[in-house]
């Protein structure tokens, strides 16, 4: 098969492990016969310095052009102290998730047994976690008008869902939980938010269609505390845009294996497929970065985008072929011999 | 010393560990030579029930009458799942707050060494761990107008901040701070939203007033990460309503010693105290529930509200004394025998 992936390595690490995912997965399609056109766009802070626009529009063409996006990460220091900014890295990304579509954002949290012993948490805690998460990507807090008013002296944020984007989003979380352990959690703020009771009576409302799953409703702040407690007591939730980002990026670490996590973002059309760590601007040059959590997202990408889960299986195993036999970054070298990012990238690439 | 206290037990176990509080509290008073009048008064679903609305009048009249208010607990799972219900105990806590004026939640999370082994966390993750919340209490997206559109089909919800908001919240940050280790983290998600850019760049103006406070500024995802990675690296933190109820819970269960943490809320008049854990519908009149931070929060009441240290202190003894003696609720008996709530009550009042 021949395939155009729109490339958005985008900022800080961004480019780093960019790079070991497009070497990966050129491995992969030349074992299994695949052509794959990459296709680089600037976006984040990149852009922003080379056209004034953390998203422009020729980026966009080129995503709406391809079969799948795959990410890096942006954001840069530069702006986030500044509040008056008038242009930013984040605007590029939300922009990018509105007209792409992407409503539902997927971020699996699991456990490698191999890295276990890194997590805060202990072993008896997280052993067995494979949870997955989907928060609404497009709507809510993120996307509602904002302002000031009063000269300044008053800021604004409106959170607005409507039915029908909580019914798009539901169904994917019903769908995966059929597809999985058939448990769904529904995480909300009803007992103070009207947008959080709009979300819990349409999933009420939607249970009789999937009589199957077993759906239950908790509030964010019990969600924030279980995940610490007994992370593998949930399945897969489906939650707003902003709980998301807090409940996920908590999620991320409890498995030790942040640098790992791969995330993919989904709507009617194309997918985009990134690792959920951040820019990691004190580290960019460095050669330091894992670039794992991206070359997974690869794998995501070509089971989920392309329906190859043969390749994706190929990648992912690699991927534990190098923990088990400790070809890896320094943040998971344990005091012992630490391989440079393009080293890992270079051995995966050669494992594959 | 003579005192008036406002006595809101509200639901779920919210009566029984009061019931301990008032004990332990009514000791204190003897040995110290203070005279306590409680002033009972009905909140939450216990009010709904007795006269349909959660925070009466009558309620408030006897809050504001009194030099200080304990509160136990509401909720219940009744109004959970009925997102269609008109009154909820919910509402009864935020009017409560509204009216009262307490826009600063203090929510400290700190260990007991001989607690540590509890928590779901590596000892070596939380030793140390002496960190407090200063949640804005009476603003946000918690207040701001709510509702539906589009004949139901859409819901908002308004995230409001004004300036004089954040700034009166933010100098008890900075004085707690001084009070402190002088370290003071702003949580916000001023990449995203205007209410937090707002709270960002009010929290900066006022940084020249504190030259001594070192501050730092960091997105709330990036918050939910840290307090599982590194809870001992932060000291005082200020936030706004919501991502301080997401935050402070998560804190809470850190340290291993969710049922011994106190809080606060303060305002220009009267404060508040009350357990950080909720009314546990499931444990109601079981004699199980662990009444230990609700003790503790009368503690604080003496400490803050009362500037009597020497009495605070006397309680904290007492409890630090039925720890390490085992004299505890089955939640911290580590299968050895545990003890009702009354009977934890009992014994820390008779070893005052
Ligand atoms: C960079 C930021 C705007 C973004 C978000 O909040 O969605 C990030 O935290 C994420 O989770 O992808
Ligand atoms: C019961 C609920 C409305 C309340 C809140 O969200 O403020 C509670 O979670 C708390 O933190 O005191």
């Amino acid at each position: 098969m021949k395939f155009n992936i729109a490339l958005l390595a985008g900022d800080g690490i961004g480019p780093e492990v960019i790079d070991q995912a497009v070497k990966v997965s050129d491995a992969v399609a030349k074992k299994f016969g695949h052509e794959i056109t990459w296709k680089p766009a600037l976006t984040g802070a990149a852009a922003i310095d080379a056209v004034g626009e953390p998203y422009p529009d020729e980026t966009h063409d080129v995503c709406v052009a391809s079969d799948a996006v795959l990410f890096g990460a942006i954001g840069h220091p530069r702006f986030d102290n500044d509040p008056s900014a008038k242009v930013r890295p984040e605007q590029g990304l939300l922009k990018m998730r509105k007209k792409l579509g992407l409503f539902a954002n997927v971020r699996p949290t699991f456990t490698f047994p191999s890295l276990i012993d890194k997590s805060p948490l202990k072993r008896e805690r997280i052993e067995g976690t494979d949870l997955v998460f989907l928060r609404e990507l497009t709507g809510g807090i993120y996307f509602g008008e904002k302002g000031r008013r009063d000269e300044g002296e008053t800021a604004y944020d409106n959170c607005v869902y409507t039915r029908a984007e909580v019914q798009r989003l539901a169904k994917k979380g019903f769908e995966l939980a059929m597809a999985r352990s058939k448990k769904l959690c529904c995480v909300d703020k009803a007992n103070v938010l009207e947008t959080s009771r709009l979300w819990r009576e349409t999933v009420q409302a939607m249970e009789k269609d999937y009589p199957e799953v077993e759906v239950s409703y908790e509030f964010v702040d019990a969600v924030a505390m279980r995940l610490v407690q007994w992370p593998n007591s949930y399945d897969v939730l489906i939650t707003e845009n902003l709980f998301g980002d807090i409940l996920t990026d908590e999620a991320s670490v409890i498995s030790g294996s942040m640098g790992l996590m791969p995330s993919a973002s989904m709507g009617s059309d194309i997918a985009l497929f990134e690792p959920i760590h951040g820019s990691y601007p004190q580290a960019t040059g460095l050669n330091i970065a894992n670039p794992l959590a991206t070359v997974l997202s690869a794998a995501m990408m070509f089971e989920t985008a392309f329906n190859l889960p043969e390749e994706g299986a190929a990648i992912r195993d690699v991927v534990n072929k190098s923990l088990s036999e400790g070809v890896v970054t320094e943040d998971l070298a344990n005091g012992e011999k630490a391989y440079g990012t393009q080293e890992v990238g270079d051995w995966l690439a050669a494992n594959i």
